[in-house]
Parts: structure tokens; sequence; C-alpha cells
């Protein structure tokens, strides 16, 4: 994708940042159980795009990370399941 | 916990590692799949425990964290939190 194809899509996405070649959003559940369903519905919408995000979990902060290793950056991949995982999400 | 105490608790462990004040490992597992199911057996025993270990996940490998926060370092918590995960963990 080129900077303006990727501009438009951040415009799509719910507080998410761009990171040099991925995009990254933290978010901030009630404590650690509540952080673990959440994984696992994004584990859904993974395993459904067959498109997998970095997970970082510290207690109640779930950290995610999508980007396109195969295709060394960003592609419409990653804003596909972002876009999905915002609306599962709370906030 | 006292260096001595850590290094006595380190050899009741497998394989995990001692970066500063927190005690490290990595698992790999065969898929996405698997790494989350592997994170929820870790969350019934975090549960169980209350101590929470810091998880990141990306794609089939699970990287654990462990370190009491409230005591600024490593505690009885921490050793047995990481041997009840040895015991479910795959290798």
């Amino acid at each position: 994708m080129n900077l303006g194809e990727i501009t438009k899509s951040m415009q799509e996405l719910n507080n998410w940042a761009l990171e040099s070649s991925t995009i990254v959003k933290e978010y901030e559940l009630e404590n650690f159980s509540q952080a673990i369903d959440f994984v696992n519905k994004i584990k859904e919408i993974a395993e459904k795009h067959n498109h997998h995000p970095d997970i970082t979990i510290q207690y109640n902060v779930v950290f995610l990370v999508l980007t396109t290793h195969s295709a060394g950056g960003l592609t419409e991949k990653d804003f596909e399941v972002a876009k999905e995982i915002d609306k599962i999400s709370f906030k």
C-alpha cells in the first residue's frame, strides 16, 4: 500500500496508531480475565482471516500489532482485521 | 528473595531464564490456535494464584515474563506459577 492508501485506511479505524510499517492499538479491559476473553475473540477473527496480530497481555491491557510480514509492510489484510477487532472491542 | 534463594528456585524450573528482576520463558507451539489454547490454560493458573504473567503471542510463540511488581522483584509466587505452567506446557 502507498502512503495515500494507508492514510485513507487509517481514517476508517478507531484510534489505531501507525508505527513504521505496523498499526498498533492498546485496549484497556477491566481485569486479566476480561483481557483473555478479548484475546479469544481476536483469535476467531484472526483465524477467519488467516492473519494474526502480535498480542501482548499485561494484566488488563491488551496491546496489538498488525503488519503483513510476507509483504514487508502493511496490506489491506491488516486493516480488515483491525476493523473487525474494533467492532468487538469495548472502546 | 535473596540471590541464593533465587538460584535454588531456578533449578526447580524447566528452562526459564533469569532476566534482571524477572523470570522469562518462550514456548513454541504448533500454530496460533494452539498458542491461544495454551494462554487459556495459563489464565486458569494465573487466576488461581491471583498472579499474572505478562504474555506475548507471536503466531505460534508464547513469551512469558513473571515478576512481583508489588515487591519490586521476584517472590515465591513467581516460581509457584512458573512451576505450574511447566506442568501444562508441551516442552
